[in-house]
């Protein structure tokens, strides 16, 4: 039996070790990064909303015109099979379709290729770390690039068009941040990557509406803060209401909810970040656990 | 020996088949499309113009960051074995430099991937087939989706990000067109997938000066255009200026100069293109018959 103690991958009905997961150089998923993707958790052994993930999968496959061939519980049991031959209790766990290549040689037409659906699991990723957020995570909002707009590449069908952030992150790590947001071109905050953000002022709070992935941490975070009585607005959000914030955190299925210490050179409650953010990140782990949301994945004996 | 009739790959300095060159699902060349590549075209057993193309690759990989631990002779060596052991004497022979993944487990920094480089070389591609070509190739200008803006994605570091160029060639195939090219979102032309545009009015040649990547094939055609005694312009063109123009032609390392018959509901010369683009298209292939831009490649006996 191979070792998918470092993750598994599901490619054709077959489970292989993550290290032998591979994909033609030559398909326009990679050429093309004409992909279509999502990622659900798995924590402590359930996965976390998976209807949910598989309902914004299906409808990326169809804003992009790929049929996989696999119906949604098709996709959903290769997941389960997957994470559970892998013994990964706590996973971050990819969903992944891809254009493929033409079938009829010399096309480039778009319709002519054959889809195909794979999949990956490897231990859960934070998108920032624990001990980084204890110790006051730092955001960086990008200066020298905008977010591709949504009229170039639309952001609500999940992809890896990520050469913005990538500029961004460089330019945030060059500072000494931690991770960075980027503005559209209205001068409005988008997302970063891998995660939304939010802005906590006077008890109400913001996250921009357009031009970003309409994330179900995102979605998990906007219920539990009217839980938490607070009123929500999904508006556009412009970069100075950053200045007369009170709390700022990011969302994501790597790590739920991120109170930030520090936005370029603003601090945040004096570089510990409070009240109302780190409650909501505790309450997070809580609804993770809630049978309601979970589907216990069955690990062999 | 394996078969590389259908095509080669150069990978970690061994020669494959296509069909077996793979790059990991977890690669940020993949995940990110994080990737810099560039294309040179063999024709008739040698490189066209292979120094202009290693110059710009070299150019991508500094402008991305990417270190790939070879020098720009040791890329030219692996692109000539690649090639001489496949036996094509007419290839799309692609360059390619990914992020790879996080040396530091965990990591989100880009500074810690190992990059990569990879090559790999198929039977020529022609962006538009030439029957096609000679039949009368309809352009089709994209309604629904505008280029992504170079201050997202820098589009002179050639990159994967194809988004919007296959959301455009959706709407084209739909309307049974052959290809298609991008606004900008000031309602400039930008370019296609694989390649640039030009417009000649009155004797003046114009092609675009920003939002595009600066072709090897496009600056080809602008000292063609010089040589034909034209007067060529790198400026903004609005797209008003297809409905004045006298010809359109487009320029790519995937068939060289390609004359347009006909873009959305206007014909050029009654679906008979010319005289100067198809004029400019036969002294293309002149050029690439020039010893002084061949590096002829050496082939096993």
């Amino acid at each position: 039996m191979a070792d998918l103690s470092k993750g598994a991958a599901w490619m054709k009905g077959e489970i292989l070790p993550i290290s032998e997961a591979k994909i033609g150089v030559t398909d326009w998923g990679v050429t093309h990064s004409d992909i279509a993707y999502d990622v659900v958790p798995v924590v402590s052994g359930g996965f976390f909303r998976l209807d949910a993930y598989l309902d914004r999968f299906m409808e990326s496959l169809a804003a992009v015109r790929m049929d996989v061939g696999l119906s949604r519980a098709g996709i959903a049991e290769a997941l389960h099979q997957m994470v559970a031959a892998s013994g990964l209790r706590d996973a971050y766990c990819a969903m992944v379709a891809a254009r493929g290549v033409p079938m009829i040689p010399g096309s480039r037409d778009p319709r002519d290729c054959g889809n195909h659906f794979y999949a990956w699991a490897v231990p859960y990723i934070h998108v920032i770390r624990p001990e980084v957020i204890a110790a006051g995570a730092k955001l960086w909002i990008a200066k020298d690039v905008r977010r591709i707009p949504a009229d170039s590449v639309n952001p609500r069908a999940k992809n890896y068009h990520w050469g913005d952030f990538t500029q961004g992150l460089f330019e945030a790590k060059d500072n000494g941040f931690e991770t960075v947001v980027l503005l559209d071109h209205q001068g409005n905050l988008t997302e970063g990557p891998g995660f939304n953000i939010f802005v906590i002022e006077d008890g109400i709070v913001r996250t921009p509406d357009t031009g970003i992935l309409e994330g179900v941490s995102r979605r998990t975070a906007l219920e539990i803060c009217t839980e938490m009585g607070l009123e929500t607005r999904v508006e556009p959000v412009p970069l100075d209401r950053l200045w007369s914030a009170d709390e700022v955190f990011l969302t994501s299925s790597g790590g739920g909810i991120l109170p930030i210490a520090q936005v370029d050179e603003r601090l945040f409650g004096n570089g510990k970040p409070g009240p109302l953010a780190p409650r909501a990140r505790d309450i997070y782990w809580d609804w993770v656990a809630r049978p309601a949301y979970r589907t216990e994945i069955a690990y062999p004996a």
